[in-house]
């Protein structure tokens, strides 16, 4: 296995599916028209645009393809949703998020905290499960928006998105919902209508299209003011000339992923609870940091108690095994997960927090491979922890 | 020549150069890690990042690289740009542009004016050369902003942009010039140091990178409000996974703009000056909208009086050429252009001008072909126009 990537890092980014670094070859070549010119040639970009939208539009659920816009990744989706509604509405100035958002949105609305919005944070428990009644309890008449992500990006844990816009429509209609659908877009079923969404999002390099697009679903009653003004583009809302390449690319990536759902559901899974319980049962300081049920197949998280979780990833980067300890996107920085510390993970167990992440391209011998080596590794990174006393006694716990 | 594509619309997008796509292969195939990850497989892509803004620095001259940000497109670039100066110092209201900006750029002003901008949008003659006089009068104590765009996207007039500095600074050191030079980049040298420049924007596709990708030259001293808020890529100035093959893509594509600007100066300015004096000779009824001198080597703006330029287009198209009439953002549109408008183009030629544009992978025998078809087309054209009595007096005058 040298030189070998086991890639278990889905939730950062995934490979491009070769069917869709295929699907989009014809306009990285002969087809470059640029889709908002008048002649002919144009016709075939301008209507591979056209097509990609409606299959978005099935992808998500939508009622009209209308309400699809195509961006350049998830946090662009994110900005235009967020401050699209605020600024189409400046009189309502109070906001509801979790406290386990993407620091990508919690940036936003941290920026928007400066600006003189009131920002309530609705916290989580143990599981990672979001508290209902206190988001209850946070709506008022005053409440522009309320976002909340479908599925955790370090956790997995899944929110109760149906319940989340009956209690906030209940309360308050004309308060809008935004959905951060980065972590199940390709993972389980997405239905915005069922499940009572105003606007959601998706990046298409978390389900194997390129890094670089995105899509916003804006539902036909819900204004924005544009982020990015320019040309007449996505209906003017949002300007730029169409990446055609990519646009295709995410199209194709959501229809492989649609069809690969139920294979998600159960083969994916199958391969994440067998890395999880063989770890769980072989490494006594190891510690599932969420229940196990309501998360998307994919994911699991691990703590790994007593020790640092930049010292295993390390160890595991050398033998080829890429998983991480938080979101990319803050990776590098020594803060402890901002998630971990919302479901109050022990001090013990959460910086030593992994995250595993598959997908369909995971093979069951990698998923053996890392429960063949995993051990040592953490037996290696704990016996130069300074708390061996506290060790032994989780050693002998495990044991009976 | 029949299928063919006689692509003259190189200003509205361009062909992605082969030597492009292949330097973006490997970033769409097994170098997919997301940059940010701390394991060692990501570093290839960081690195590739890091490679390809010390070219975009060395391109546009900068003084660092840390000058340099990737965007998704010219006109989020100019998105940053503006609102980012304005937003980032919201005391001063004043805005200066010109009335030829392209539209995507003229739009956010537009929409800054609502937000209770001042903007003063300076004139040009009819050549489409700016008013630096006109210019130099409207700069006050309370200018934020300058924007001039390097070359107009329409004509291929190129504005003084070092002389439009030296006016900015004498007159109010602390306001910014940003310089839109997406119709520039890969057809002269660009030194934002050597011209005084704050902020400049550069497109890859219009110089045979990916649509999709662009890049934003802010200098060290000038401030912004990100646009795109959330992770810390771009050292915080633009959230989002970064979108590695395009950056790569760009980069070179950038270094093969670089190498051929010498051909660009004089061959295809030679092939362009070979398609206008021939039009200009054979055909009594066009007329050149610019002067001849000022320009970049592949633009060309011709106008044929009395004739409505949309249903040229539509003849070119049937012969596979393609051409426009403006701005692929704004094409469909029926109003005449604003920068013929601008220049005082009188309405005789203003509805049949054509823009020819010309890249590096345009032919002598494509030039040929426009030569020896266009007089027919111009021809059956003219025949239909209410206009023959005027027609056969220019007739007469072109034949003396």
């Amino acid at each position: 296995m040298n030189n070998k990537i086991i890639y278990l890092d889905n939730n950062a980014t995934t490979k491009i599916d070769e069917k869709v670094l295929e699907s989009m070859l014809p306009y990285m070549k002969e087809e470059y028209a640029n889709p908002s010119s008048m002649y002919d040639f144009s016709k075939k970009s301008s209507n591979a645009i056209k097509e990609a939208r409606g299959v978005i539009k099935d992808f998500v659920n939508a009622a009209d393809e209308k309400e699809i816009i195509f961006t350049s990744c998830g946090t662009e989706s994110a900005n235009t949703a967020i401050r699209g509604v605020l600024n189409y509405n400046k009189n309502k100035k109070h906001i509801i998020t979790t406290k386990v958002e993407h620091p990508c949105v919690l940036n936003v609305y941290k920026h928007l905290e400066k600006q003189g919005y009131k920002v309530d944070y609705i916290g989580v428990n143990s599981n990672g499960e979001l508290d209902l009644e206190q988001l209850e309890q946070a709506i008022t008449p005053d409440t522009a928006l309320v976002s909340v992500m479908w599925a955790n990006n370090e956790t997995g844990v899944l929110n109760p998105i149906e319940k989340v816009s009956q209690i906030i429509k209940s309360k308050n209609k004309e308060a809008k919902l935004f959905v951060d659908a980065v972590q199940v877009a390709g993972k389980i079923p997405i239905d915005v209508q069922a499940n009572g969404i105003d606007l959601l999002g998706i990046s298409g390099h978390k389900f194997h299209a390129p890094k670089g697009v995105g899509a916003l679903y804006i539902n036909s009653k819900t204004m924005i003011t544009p982020l990015i003004i320019g040309g007449h583009q996505e209906r003017g809302k949002r300007a730029g000339t169409e990446n055609v390449p990519y646009i295709v690319g995410l199209a194709k990536a959501a229809e492989l992923a649609q069809d690969s759902l139920e294979f998600e559901a159960t083969e994916i899974k199958r391969l994440r609870d067998k890395l999880e319980s063989n770890i769980l049962k072989t490494i006594y300081n190891a510690r599932l940091n969420t229940g196990v049920a309501n998360r998307v197949p994919n994911t699991t998280n691990i703590g790994f108690e007593y020790i640092e979780g930049e010292l295993i990833l390390l160890h595991l980067s050398d033998i080829g095994i890429c998983a991480s300890s938080g979101s990319a996107c803050t990776s590098g920085s020594l803060e402890p997960s901002h998630v971990l510390r919302a479901m109050n993970v022990p001090f013990t167990a959460i910086h030593g927090s992994i995250r595993w992440s598959l997908s369909r391209f995971t093979t069951e011998d990698e998923i053996d491979y890392v429960i063949e080596k995993l051990p040592s590794i953490i037996e290696k990174v704990t016996s130069i922890s300074p708390y061996q006393k506290e060790l032994e006694q989780l050693k002998a716990l495990h044991s009976k």
